[in-house]
């Protein structure tokens, strides 16, 4: 069993100092309750409402930077997996909206946000490759960013890379969801876990930035497709959960069925 | 706007009279509440649970069997767009576990299940077609039947081909869920709508059949996720929504983005 912790902090652009502190100070409580494997938000250390691709440009960093330093030495200190939004200089104009997953205190891989949500176009880049699956000290984990979660292309070829668990740093705008409902990020997150029988964790962001809300509903989410923990509802927490990530493995559905084999790609051609 | 309904009906493979009495009766009261467009479950008219490929055989027809003349009658009759599960006659051992789409008495189209669930690989032959999108005096429809509805793959062939409803008669098996959930076929239904932006009515049936349980969720979901009807609780029951039908033509998410647009197909092959 892997302990997981989706830490949903109060992120602000514009008070940085602030923002750093709270990611650190909720990785630590996370590992201190046992986890093993902690995400924090997209963009975490940075914000996400930049008024444009200068100011992006300007808080962007490559993997020698601060920002990238502070993860690794965070997830070497807590011994933990980290998987964090990070804001990526590139060599254009745009920065990347990337995730890095450190793998206690080293650097196991990064990843470029593929699908750009709103504004976004305007301020970073789009990446080039696909989530990687990348070998960690407690199981294969994709990195994955917000809106390509929704994409159901993206993480069945997760899965087909033998992903345990989709790690997915977000930031949720908060959207008006009808009474009953789990708002449909939710929603889509689950059925991704359960149509490929894989982990799923989301760490989503809480608060307003520049006169965005966040939805709050960060979330763990077992193989089968039910939550383990949240959906958080709009405060600062840190949820927790146990998952045996043998089960990712295990793609069975019923003694008949499995979620992959039973693909019939020749028909799924357009 | 199109009304559309979802008839929740008790089946049994040993009852057929009452069986087709009650599909029957079911579209009968979908229609007097103004329905146009209807679905009913999978292998509605004969039952589920064969004993084998030999016992499906012998309740399996063509085209021109009595069972699809009944349902072309009752979709002429009652002036609907009739989707209905349909146990097809082939040329093998094995028969079809099919749909049909009847357009106000004239067949506008079928589809043979193309993933099989259990021991349907014992009784039935698998079709080698993926959905069709049909066009109907409504708009356009995909039928698909139960299982097929978990692969994204099928779902997201039928939007990009333009399906403006996806029509799942279906048999879900009554499976454990976790109090505060709903049932993971709902999910996975709810999730296939949002991240295309399609309508989705799946009509599953209650009661059971030879010791066979089953769920009785059936819905009715919008293109953005959110349920207009259902889940129901495993009763019979005729479930009944407006569908503004060009809702699904709308692929936009926000002023930015495109459920298909923002696709990234060659990221996502293998």
């Amino acid at each position: 069993m892997v302990r997981v912790a989706a830490c949903q902090v109060r992120i602000d652009i514009d008070a940085p100092d602030d923002t750093r502190a709270a990611v650190v100070r909720a990785v630590e409580r996370a590992s201190a309750a046992g986890a093993e494997l902690v995400v924090v938000p997209e963009l975490a250390l940075t914000g996400y409402v930049f008024a444009d691709a200068a100011e992006a440009r300007a808080r962007a960093e490559q993997t020698d930077g601060a920002q990238i330093r502070l993860l690794r030495d965070l997830s070497g200190d807590c011994h933990v997996v980290l998987v964090a939004g990070w804001c990526e200089k590139s060599t254009g104009e745009r920065p990347y909206n990337s995730a890095v997953v450190m793998d206690r205190g080293v650097l196991a891989g990064r990843y470029r946000k593929t699908h750009l949500w709103g504004r976004e176009t305007e301020v970073f880049a789009a990446g080039d490759q696909a989530p990687p699956v990348l070998n960690t000290s407690l199981g294969r984990v994709t990195p994955l960013v917000c809106y390509d979660l929704e994409f159901p292309e993206v993480v069945r070829k997760a899965a087909l890379g033998g992903a345990d668990l989709i790690a997915a740093p977000s930031n949720w705008p908060r959207m008006p969801v009808p009474i009953g409902e789990r708002p449909v990020d939710v929603i889509k997150a689950q059925a991704a876990a359960a149509v490929n029988r894989v982990a799923v964790v989301v760490a989503d962001r809480c608060g307003s930035e520049r006169g965005q809300d966040w939805m709050g509903a960060s979330l763990v989410c077992g193989p089968d497709g039910y939550l383990l923990a949240g959906p958080a509802a709009g405060e600062e927490t840190v949820l927790l959960a146990d998952i045996d990530l043998a089960e990712s493995r295990d793609k069975r559905l019923g003694p008949y069925n499995d979620a992959l084999a039973d693909r019939r790609p020749h028909l799924y051609q357009a």
